[in-house]
Parts: C-alpha cells; sequence; structure tokens
C-alpha cells in the first residue's frame, strides 16, 4: 500500500509547451492576428480574466482589444446592454480575426443565443452550434467553407478517423478551449496512450465527468468517450455512461462487437460513489464552492482534475489521487489562442 | 366604479379564426404537408400534447407521424436517447415537410442544442437561432434562401416595415409559435390597435411578462417592444425594460425623438408591484404551480394572459382584470400548422 502522498500538478509546464507551440506559428504568421474580448458585466472573475487573456496575449505577439459595453462601461447601462452589438461589430470588422465573450451574461439561455451570434470563423471560444455538432458527432475535419452553411454535414461523416493529419482540403475542426485543455492536460499526465492508435488513445480508462453543461461536462464527456474512454457523466439529478464500445463484449457476432463511430449515451443505475470506485480519473467542473468530491470515494491511485473557480476536491485529496491538478486556466488560454491560429488557416482557405 | 367580473375568454374562437384559415390554406396546396413528431421522454404532459398534434392534424388534413424513441419507446432506452437521430433522419427525409420536438427532454441548454440540429427549413416551432435573430431584430421579411447561410443578416436590414406584405422575393420569417399565439390573442382581443400602422399597433400598452425564457418570456417582450409596447420583462432576478421608443420623450431634438428600427432593453429600478400597477396587459408563463400574480396588484381593467401549465393568477383575477384568457395552447397549434404552410412556400422559393 502506497502511503506517500500524490503528485500536485500545477498546469503551468503543460502550458509552457503550448506557449512554444503557439510562439513559433505566430513568428511564422505573415500578420499578427487581432483578437477582440468582449466584457459587458461587473463580475470581477470576468474582469480579471480579461485581464489575463490582455497578459498573454501581450506576451506571445497577439494583438488584443478590449470592448467594454454595459455595466462594464462606465456609463449607466445594465449587465450585458449592447454585448450583442458589440458581436456584430466585431463580426463584420474585416480585421478582427477572433472573437472572446466574457460570459457569464445573462445566465445559460440567452448566454447560449450570443453564443451563434458570433461567426464561427472568429469563434476562438470554439461555442457556435457547428463546433459543437462536429465534437458530438466525432467529425475531426472539416471543410472550411461548410461553416457557411446553416445545414449541419451528414451523419455519415462521423467519426471516420484515419490520421491525426487532416486530409487535403480540410483543417481540424475547432474545439471548444475549457474541454480541450482537459484532454490536453491528461495526454500530458500519460492518461492518453500514444501507443494507441489516434482516435482511439483513451480506450481502458474510466473517468468520471461531474457536470454535464454544453459548456464544459457534457462536450468533454464526448470528447474522451470519442477518444475510447468509458465515461460516467454525473449531474445534479442523473448519471449517465458515454461510450463508443458495445456494452456487450462477448457478443458472438463480429459486428455487434465493432465499436461505434461516435460515442452513445446510456442512462446507468450506478450512483457516484460507485462510479467513483471505478474511476482512473475524476474531473469536477461544478460552479458552487459548497461542492466537494469525498476523497474517501475516489480510486486509491487515481487523477483528479478540479475545473472550478471553487476547488470541487477535498484538501485530502492527494491521500488517494496518484496525481492531482487544481487548476487548468493557463492551459486554456492557450487552446483558445491556438484556436485563433486555427481559424486564420480556415480564411487562407475560404 | 365596475363592480361586475371581468369576461373569462378561452381560446377557442381565438383558435377557430385561424382553423378556417388553415383549412383555406391546405385546400389551395398542391400536396399534404407531411410532419414529423419527436416523442423521446416519458413524461405525460408531452404524450398527451403529442396526442392532441395528431388529433388537430387529422382534423385538418395534416399528415402527421408521432415517431417514438428514448424513454417513449417501448425498449430500455433512457430519457432523450435517439432523438438526436430522429431529428437528423427527418432532416435528410425529402417527403417531410415539417419537425416538431416534444420539449423539455435534457434541460434548456441541452435542448437548446437539439433547437439548432433542426433544419430551418423545416422548423415549424420556430426554435432555430435564424429566426430568433431575426425576431431580436425586427427583421420580420427574409429571403428564403438565406437561411442556407450560417451567417446573421447584417444589423442595418432590421426593423425595416413598411407594411405587412413582404416585397417581392421575400417571405415573412417565421416567428416561435407560443409568443406568436400570445399576439394573436392580444390582437383579437384589441390590445392591438389596427388603425396604427402595421409594426406599431402595440403603441401607447404598457405589459408585463413574467418568466424571461428564451422560447417564450424574451422573445414574447421583443415581439410586443418591436411592435411598440412598453414592456416589463421580469424574471425571477431582474426587470428589465424592452422599448423602441426614446426614453427622453421630451427631446428637443427630433431625432432624438425618433424611435429605434427595434427594441432596446434597459435595466429598471421598478418593482414587480410597480410594474403591475402600470401594465394594461399581464402575461405569465412561470413553470411552477406555486407561483401566483398578485390580484391584488392588478391594474383595474387590465388583460391578464396565463401561458403557464398550472396557473400563474389567482382564482379571483377577474376582480381586477376586465378579461383573463386562462390558456393559449388551442392558438399554438394553429401557429405551428400555420408556421408548416410558409414552409412550403420557403422551398417552393430555394
Amino acid at each position: 500500500m502506497q502511503t506517500g502522498k500524490g503528485l500536485l500538478l500545477k498546469a503551468d509546464p503543460i502550458a509552457a509547451v503550448f506557449r512554444d507551440e503557439v510562439k513559433a506559428s505566430l513568428s511564422r504568421a505573415s500578420r499578427r492576428p487581432r483578437l477582440v474580448g468582449i466584457l459587458a458585466t461587473s463580475s470581477a472573475p470576468s474582469k480579471f480574466y480579461a485581464e489575463f487573456t490582455k497578459k498573454q496575449c501581450e506576451d506571445l505577439g497577439v494583438e488584443f482589444i478590449l470592448k467594454k459595453t454595459g455595466a462594464a462601461d462606465t456609463g449607466d447601462l445594465g449587465e450585458g446592454e449592447g454585448v450583442e452589438e458589440a458581436i456584430i461589430e466585431a463580426n463584420e470588422d474585416e480585421n478582427v480575426d477572433g472573437i472572446m465573450v466574457y460570459y457569464p451574461i445573462f445566465g445559460p439561455q440567452q448566454d447560449h443565443y450570443l453564443q451563434q451570434v458570433v461567426s464561427p470563423y472568429k469563434d476562438v471560444e470554439g461555442l457556435h452550434f457547428k463546433f459543437h455538432y462536429n465534437l458530438y458527432h466525432n467529425i475531426r475535419f472539416i471543410e472550411p467553407q461548410s461553416l457557411l452553411s446553416s445545414s449541419v454535414p451528414s451523419a455519415a461523416s462521423a467519426g471516420v478517423v484515419e490520421s491525426e493529419d487532416p486530409p487535403p482540403g480540410t483543417a481540424k475542426s475547432i474545439i471548444p478551449c475549457t474541454p480541450l485543455a482537459i484532454v490536453k492536460c491528461l495526454e500530458h499526465v500519460g492518461v492518453y496512450n500514444k501507443i494507441l492508435p489516434y482516435g482511439d488513445r483513451a480506450y481502458g480508462r474510466t473517468i468520471t465527468v461531474i457536470n454535464r453543461s454544453e459548456v464544459v461536462g457534457r462536450p468533454l464527456a464526448a470528447l474522451l468517450a470519442n477518444d475510447g474512454a468509458r465515461v460516467f457523466s454525473a449531474d445534479i439529478d442523473s448519471i449517465q455512461e458515454y461510450t463508443k464500445r458495445p456494452r456487450v463484449a462477448g457478443a458472438a457476432d463480429a459486428s455487434a462487437r465493432r465499436y461505434h463511430p461516435r460515442h452513445v449515451v446510456h442512462p446507468t443505475a450506478a450512483s457516484l460513489q460507485e462510479c467513483l470506485a471505478l474511476s482512473d480519473v475524476v474531473i469536477s467542473a461544478v460552479p458552487t464552492a459548497a461542492y466537494k468530491v469525498k476523497t474517501a470515494w475516489l480510486k486509491d491511485g487515481c487523477v483528479c482534475v478540479n475545473v472550478a473557480a471553487d476547488k470541487n476536491f477535498e484538501s485530502d485529496v492527494r491521500d488517494k489521487a496518484s496525481l492531482y491538478i487544481p487548476a487548468v486556466g493557463k492551459v486554456t488560454i492557450l487552446m483558445l489562442l491556438r484556436n485563433l491560429l486555427r481559424l486564420q488557416q480556415y480564411k487562407a482557405v475560404v
């Protein structure tokens, strides 16, 4: 039995790898990209994040313009006032390469509306429906022109993953920043197994994701399951299992043993305690300070990742976890800048 | 002082007018339209509504096919399982003219995702982002081809309303069924003044809308304000004022007195009680049985419309209201069939 504490891994060394990659790409770019940040509320965390984005951009040589509107501006405007107009203006400005909006503003429903107003060609956060649709359908490579169309790609194009390199005429689809940052952290710490073929490198891992929002939890569960993991997606009122593998592993018919081109979702009768007992990895993103994953329920030697602003793990988490990543924000911002560079590629093709 | 009770107005006579209109349009149609209903949960109200749709369609001569999936189906599937696949199948089936999905399924966020999967050319409920965008921007007429594009129309095209008839090459945009049904009820009872020019017929009315969801409350507040009303939009945590008129009515400069091409939104310091005291019309759509609008707070002689399944008004509402409409569902279903016919027109143009 292991008696030592698990490793505390801050995101800095993971971020450093991507910082170098983004820097190298920027040095090859013909033009310094311009990112517009839109701050429309008086929320302190949003203001802090806006300043953080600005500093990161300046360090790396990306032009960052902060546009303040609504309660973030000086006038007597309300929370969020003018934000839609600011997005439309940035959409129509040819000199703007990327747009990020500091959410939450109005709450999930109205914010989801705003996320569709941002042009997919400038959507560095990857929150547009088109990108979510691709993610859920395991469509990894897209023809950038296809973003011009309101219709969704045929289901037949899902899950065709031959290699990590996009086929000619295509580029990688944009993936929402936060789920992508978490996947990159899991790659870094070896949860993804590079010996396995691309598109199936999380095979063999059981992962619990706590939170099923459209911004973090659901896309993350889908990404991990599309990469081969068995995922328990836990929300306040239900637990679901995301997997692309057949449920009856021992089926006699070979076709019944083939896995799906993308994840499928089933309800599960397992409790959170039962899911955690099976989980090699536990990721929690519950936006309330009161919520804590019980250390006693964790599997010995598991990997824990906290995504919430207020820590979702108890202070003794490393008594059980072999590895604990307390925050991923520093990786998230680099994923955003990576998306900005990818969107510039799209533009070159369209 | 009036001592008698206000009028109780059921939706039937309002629905009857539209039933005749839809019947006449169908008799002129070259082909019987086909509507697919997708039921993916075991929810009793959804099941009831599906049966209601079926009966209405059959009475009017619309072909209705109910597709059951997930927990609505016989197997051991979970709530909502297979619903996205069923939508995609109906999108791709050329013989399907309209798709309606019985929400709620997963909750507002994931349901909003599903609403974007439905092709806008088959979206009888009017829940696609493109239609919401047009509504919020007071874009009433569209070129049907524009729905093929993922980009949003220029803000410059907002609020150009010369007459009720679409200019050549355009058609009316689809409006979400429930807000549209409420507007039709208000037209029927004279809240809209036909003597005023089209696009401004609610001018002079003060209306409180209780609920600010993206499905009912916010689009309704926007529609009413775009039509000239002063609207208080009340939600659990804030009250906003929607209006297209300048806030300083007495401004010396004529241009400052001109109204906006579409509504603008401002926070207001008024309490719900203060808003109700000013309101000629009160519409409530709060999905909890416990919520009741206090009769004591209503303005004498106002018009009250309940949209919630559980009544949001107290039983003595007509002690104050001159007119009370307890339900609008029978009008809503006709708006849906009207949208189905409009979408057939789109197809003819594209």
